[in-house]
């Protein structure tokens, strides 16, 4: 596993993104839809050379399963993301050593259309809750 | 800048590493005091060369900073630190920049014992509010 980016929640991609630039952060995706986690999305590079982002996540309508996390704690770090080869294989493990699996592996357009990635096999993605503390996010890129 | 960790507040560290040691993140420092931040402290090592850490932070004393986000929140992501080579200077940027700093760059002892750093002038370190959604620690470490 290697860290592949902190899922952080806001009330409006724009706004923050100007606040990331503020800091000096200024690579960054173009924002898109994820019609499946119901939210919109855009990737900021967390250092130069680092390959790790700052994934800026806003709730996309009123069933979105991150509406709750800004309304209740008005948003901010969310999740961390590792990347694994083989997200079945690392998902059944996780499942074996008693860890909620809470969004079973999916496909993640948004992550490929946001990266430019022309996939043949689109990048999937899952999400376990590992402990009241802590929210981790599966990826397997597309390939 | 570039990401040099991201802080979780945990109820208890030591649970807590068997957690990620089930995760398959083994690689970890000692836990050390930081009696200025009042908390006590751990890095683990988020991907194989990555440089990236998740600092585990439990609370030290009632007059602890993180005892409130522990009891009201119940733990959970608490900041990214970003590395920067000279703190006063950084700090000064972000403060004209009208970022609210909550702590002014103070020693860190914690850091350089937890990572058996040598130094003449020891880790520095400071936090900014820099929205509703986000708290950032600026590092400068110790030579």
């Amino acid at each position: 596993m290697r860290l592949d980016h902190i899922g952080l929640v806001v009330e409006n991609i724009s706004e923050f993104s100007e606040i990331l630039r503020d800091l000096g952060l200024e690579q960054m995706t173009p924002t898109e839809v994820e019609p499946i986690q119901k939210v919109s999305g855009r990737f900021v590079l967390a250092g130069e050379g680092q390959e790790v982002y700052i994934e800026l996540l806003e709730p996309l309508g009123e069933e979105s399963p991150i509406r709750n996390f800004l309304a209740k704690r008005g948003g901010g770090l969310h999740h961390l993301c590792f990347e694994v080869e083989d997200i079945d294989k690392a998902a059944k493990q996780l499942v074996e050593k008693g860890f909620e699996m809470v969004c079973a592996p999916v496909e993640s357009v948004g992550y490929d259309a946001v990266f430019n990635r022309a996939c043949e096999q689109s990048t999937r993605i899952a999400f376990f809750v590992v402990s009241d503390e802590l929210l981790i996010e599966l990826v397997e890129k597309g390939h």
